[in-house]
C-alpha cells in the first residue's frame, strides 16, 4: 500500500479538532492507517433527502482512499457523491470500570474520515477498489472466487472518499479515578476487554462433499478479527 | 423491561420501509428489541453545523427509549435535541464467502433508529436513564460502583431517543449463490463466523492488592458479548 501521498500528520480543521478528551485524540496518520487496516465494516453517516442515516457497510482503505460499495439503486449510496458524509470506523477494545459511575467508560479505537465521496467511473480504479474491499474482509478470496463480470460491474456502485479529512480517537487502560478520592473506597477497578474473533468456517449446505475450506480461509479460524 | 406500550410491529415509513433485500427486513419489534439488548454501543448520527457526523457512544435502552449521554459540552450532544438523528446498532456475526466475488457480504443484526432525541430533564428520568445504560453495559455496576452525585449529573447530558420508528435488518446463513451457475465451480463457500467475547477482568494497577473483581464482573469472562 501506497500511503506516501498523503502528510504523515492528520489535518486540524475545525471539524477534526479535539475539542474534549484531547488526550485521547492522534493526529498520526499511522495510527488512521492501522485503525483503518484492523477492520472491515464501517457506519456511513450521509443524509438522504434532510434526513441523517447511519448505515452499516464494508470497505477496504489503500493508504489514500476508503473504497465502499452497495446496488446502484441504493439510497444512501446514490446520495453520498453530493453531500458531505461521515464515515466512522470503531473498534471496541474492552469496559472500563471505574470506582464510580461517572467514570464508566469504554476503550477503543475509532476513526471518522470526512469529505464528499467521488463515484469511481474509471474501469481499472473500479476493479481495484473491489479488489481493495474483498481482500480486506476476506485476504485471498479476489484470486480464489470468481471475480465480477460485466453485468456485475454495472450493477454496483463503488465509492471512493479520500482518506486527507479525519480523526483518530483512542482510549487505552485503565479507569482515570485511581488517584481521586475514590480510589478509598475498596471497589474492584478495572478493565474487562472485549475481543472479536473468527470462528471455525461453516460451510455452505448446499456445498458438495469433498471440498475444503482452503488455507486462506480455514487459517483464521481462532485468530482476531479487530 | 415495560414494551407493552409500543406495538408489537413496526411501523412502515418512507423512511424504514425496506426497498431493498426485502428478505433481510423485519418488522417485528420484538426483534428490535433483542437487537438492542444484545450490544452496548451504538453510531449516533447528527448534523453539526450542517455537517453529517457519525460518532460511536454508549447506550442502554428499556424498550420505550434508547438513552445517550455525554459531557453537556459535547457538540454533537448539544446538536442532538434539533434534529432528526439516525442511530444504529449493529453487530456483525460472519463473513459470508461465496463462489463469486459479487455475493460475498456480511451476516448481522442492525438497527436503525430515527427521530428528535429529547433531552431528559425529569430528575427521577435521569437517574432511571443513566442507570439503564450503566446497567446496559456492565450488569451490576450501578449498585456497586458509587452512583453519581449533583455535581456529575449537571455534567451529564442525558438523551432519550423514542423506539418508535425504527428499521430492523438482518442477514443469517449460507451464502446466496449456492443454487445458480456458480455452484458448479467447485469453489469452497460458506460463512466464517465472528464472535465477540469478554476477556478476563484487568485490574487497575493502582489497585490495592487483596481487592478482587466481583462476580458480576469477574463471571463475564469468556462469555459472549453480542
Amino acid at each position: 500500500m501506497n500511503h506516501s501521498e498523503l502528510p504523515p500528520t492528520l489535518p486540524q480543521t475545525d471539524l477534526t479538532r479535539h475539542r474534549r478528551l484531547r488526550e485521547q485524540g492522534s493526529l498520526e496518520r499511522a495510527e488512521l492507517n492501522a485503525i483503518l487496516e484492523a477492520g472491515f465494516t464501517c457506519h456511513l453517516g450521509v443524509a438522504v433527502d434532510g434526513q441523517t442515516t447511519v448505515v452499516p457497510t464494508v470497505y477496504g482503505s489503500d493508504g489514500q482512499n476508503l473504497y465502499f460499495h452497495g446496488s446502484v439503486a441504493s439510497r444512501s449510496l446514490v446520495a453520498s457523491p453530493h453531500t458531505r458524509v461521515c464515515i466512522t470506523v470503531t473498534h471496541v477494545d474492552g469496559l472500563v470500570l471505574a470506582r464510580s459511575v461517572f467514570e464508566h467508560g469504554v476503550n477503543y479505537r475509532s476513526a471518522m474520515i470526512y469529505g464528499i465521496p467521488r463515484l469511481v467511473t474509471d474501469a481499472e480504479e473500479k476493479l481495484a477498489g473491489l479488489r481493495c474491499l474483498t481482500e480486506q474482509a476476506a485476504p485471498g478470496q479476489w484470486d480464489y472466487a470468481r471475480q465480477p463480470n460485466r453485468k456485475e460491474l454495472a450493477a454496483t456502485s463503488l465509492l471512493a472518499l479520500s482518506l486527507e479529512n479525519a480523526s483518530v480517537k483512542v482510549r487505552t487502560g485503565a479507569p482515570d479515578d485511581g488517584d481521586g478520592p475514590d480510589a478509598a473506597l475498596g471497589t474492584w477497578a478495572g478493565v474487562l476487554p472485549l475481543t472479536t474473533t473468527f470462528g471455525r468456517p461453516e460451510a455452505d449446505p448446499a456445498l458438495p462433499e469433498g471440498i475444503a475450506a482452503p488455507a486462506h480461509i480455514a487459517g483464521r479460524a481462532h485468530s482476531r478479527a479487530n
